[in-house]
């Protein structure tokens, strides 16, 4: 079932592409933070910048231009020649001016250039939403422009119940697609898929607590020497791995009666126990 | 702190924005699934489909242009003129033609159209991510390529431990602000910053339990009466709600523990209450 109305959620790899960013004030300097994190290039066109942003020009200067001087105008830009709307991957502004900030996203939406227009969603193609990133591990959450607080409130509930290990079983996995790749090297057809395939069963079968033993190369070895060179599903029990941890897998809903049948147990138990003793 | 290496995770709106997806199979398939959700124009190219398009053919006849015919090159389709890269919001391929793919990317690329080759990740600017969808909620987990099934792994955990409510306390929020606009309308400035300040308020103080009890018009008349007429935080006892459930909101290292403790004194007192009574 196709239900409309949502958003297209994408993760852009933008290192070293050049982003333009007009604007220098604190949703700016939001914006840089997350361009900075991807590797990006931006320039900030802005005649007085953030504290905040000033410092990362110092601790980032490699990957910031900074104009300093207001943005004038589509078209006296276009005159003056300097700043290009057409030569960046990507445009974001952040700036008070709403009558140039729709003749900026009018401009790239003519040129084909992605453009983000900051708190003003008619003129945004895409949206910055909740998100926060642990390790590997990048997680975004998107209301469609519901309520960008909601949005907040729900990550801190996500990121509160995430698994403490979840980063070490990410990179065990990604440990082991590594040494994969160097005893089956090649690219695509069959052998790709069988690789794809045999890492899924993986993934599938073991928990996450057990996915983080293959930080272990001994462990990882012996996976591949049981697992993939027989082309079989290898449990974590045959390398050497503790079974499930039974306690760990408890649904949440069982976690209170269980402890109430336990507590009472052991309640009556040595109750019993001192009230014979008198 | 910036740590390098992540993706630019963006929301896109792409409402009747031409897409041009390049292949008919299962991973075409899923792509359009998500393209058709998201409102956008598809025109597809391929001389055959994979059954779930051919459907989809016919339930989204409006939202999709079928070219029935190989993608033959970059050059022979520039000299045909029927398929033009530039004329798309984004380029999507999923074909087993690895020379082909590499050229379209380079051309796409070249004239900045953002450019996604499945299963070909130097060939991206952008990845599909494991992803859910829940009403207005869509959260997208990506692992950067450390392992699209790892990103699975962890959205079956997470989806699995968000609360039940979530999308009707994110709809209650979203009727909130209706209401607020209609009662206080206009655009940015002072104004708007006031606005956007008083739900930030409400989102961060009530709990979710609490916030799915704005779906009532009742409740969020009286809120508006009650809070924003007088500039102050409302709680939600104070318009007729209950008080923030207090089991639902322990944490969830102290339910263990607390269910022990209750089970121990219920079971030594009945204990001693049914020894006594011998």
């Amino acid at each position: 079932m196709i239900k409309p109305g949502a958003s297209l959620l994408l993760a852009h790899r933008i290192k070293d592409r050049p982003i333009l960013l007009i604007g220098g004030g604190a949703v700016a300097s939001s914006r840089l933070y997350f361009l900075l994190e991807s590797d990006a290039h931006i320039t900030i066109v802005s005649p007085k910048l953030d504290p905040t942003i000033s410092a990362r020009l110092e601790t980032h200067a490699h990957q910031i231009t900074w104009i300093k001087r207001k943005y004038i105008g589509v078209e006296e830009e276009q005159a003056k020649g300097e700043i290009e709307l057409t030569k960046y991957h990507m445009v974001m502004t952040a700036i008070d001016d709403n009558p140039l900030s729709k003749s900026i996203c009018l401009e790239c939406r003519a040129k084909g250039v992605l453009v983000n227009i900051a708190d003003v969603p008619p003129l945004c193609d895409f949206y910055f939403a909740a998100q926060f990133r642990r390790g590997p591990l990048q997680v975004m959450l998107s209301t469609g422009g519901m309520g960008p607080r909601i949005g907040a409130l729900v990550r801190d509930r996500v990121e509160k119940v995430l698994p403490d290990n979840l980063e070490d079983a990410i990179n065990g996995v990604g440990e082991l697609r590594k040494d994969l790749r160097k005893r089956a090297p090649g690219v695509g057809g069959a052998l790709g898929q069988k690789r794809m395939d045999w890492m899924k069963s993986i993934s599938e079968t073991w928990s996450l607590e057990q996915l983080e033993g293959l930080n272990e190369a001994e462990v990882r070895s012996k996976v591949l020497d049981k697992g993939w060179e027989k082309e079989k599903v290898v449990k974590p029990r045959e390398v050497g791995l503790r079974g499930r941890c039974p306690l760990r897998d408890v649904p949440q809903e069982w976690v209170l009666p269980s402890g109430i049948l336990l507590g009472a147990t052991l309640g009556s138990l040595v109750t019993a126990f001192l009230l014979r003793r008198r």
